[in-house]
């Protein structure tokens, strides 16, 4: 349960291909061909990067027991080998959002926008890690870097889960997201 | 509501004379004269400091809104003129309690513990800001710094409140705590 730092650095190298990246709000990030995804922090990834966030894993903030119990039955961690698809989601959420109390965000969260509940439908075929920024000492540009890997046939799940989450009330909150597609070869 | 960093380190220099330091479990810190407490991350802090701890200011993790309206009306910042005594006392919790989700945590938080209800008694003699350093990317010894302060005459007041929360169930989750002791010249 300790955080586990990620940087994802994009640029000239990295064992993701970089197929797609759009803009849902607020300013782009840097186009790039491949994408690095590396298990701590690198100080400095070259020159020939283009852009590089990083995250911790860290404790849930918002799961209750039993919610934590029906994930717990059907997920899959990432690295499975049929999933060479993959997104990227950096987002960043309003000061509006991050002002409320613990109980308003977690009504807005699950109660209004059924967040959890929504993710429970697409489990196991949308393998997720969620990456935590706004508490690093470095002022990322992200609040969060959100890892989904999934087959290639399961891509039309995967973008009907999107966008049923960025209707909910909860992404009202969002003013900063950039959603990149990977691709890989078959390990 | 933006994170903000702050190191605290020990050694030689620093507005705050380091009065005691009393390991309450878990392995003690370096003793040193004079605590130092900057705004910011302080990449080296030379070859005279015992230890440097950082960590971040962030949003709220258990606190609702009634509870937040209560502590905003009676609560009061730190760098009061009068407020020459401070605490620094920094805080690990064992990994149970990470693994707990969110409702279970917020329940041993405050149902059980009273954790709020028990800091909004001594509010506004003992002001406090709250450091998170568990999501850092640089992997802290502690997940938690508490930083107090209150005026002489209210040592004895603050004392009371440290004991009633260490009695708590949510301390039983604490493998880790120092409690230091400053005191500073009247501004």
């Amino acid at each position: 349960m300790t955080a586990r730092s990620f940087t994802f650095a994009a640029g000239e190298s990295g064992s993701w291909r970089i197929v797609k990246m759009r803009t849902i709000v607020g300013p782009p990030l840097a186009e790039a061909p491949r994408l690095n995804v590396t298990d701590g922090v690198v100080a400095s990834a070259g020159g020939r990067v283009a852009w590089a966030l990083q995250g911790v894993t860290s404790n849930e903030r918002y799961v209750t027991r039993s919610e934590r119990s029906r994930l717990v039955a059907k997920q899959e961690a990432p690295g499975r080998s049929d999933a060479t698809r993959a997104a990227l989601i950096p987002i960043r959420k309003n000061a509006t959002w991050w002002d409320l109390p613990q109980d308003q965000r977690r009504r807005i969260f699950e109660t209004q926008s059924r967040h959890i509940g929504i993710g429970l439908e697409y489990l196991p075929a949308v393998a997720r890690r969620l990456h935590h920024c706004r508490d690093l000492a470095s002022h990322e540009p992200f609040d969060f870097l959100t890892w989904f890997e999934f087959a290639p046939s399961d891509e039309g799940l995967f973008n009907d889960l999107v966008e049923r989450l960025r209707a909910t009330e909860e992404w009202k909150y969002v003013d900063r997201e950039v959603d990149i597609r990977l691709s890989r070869d078959r390990n």
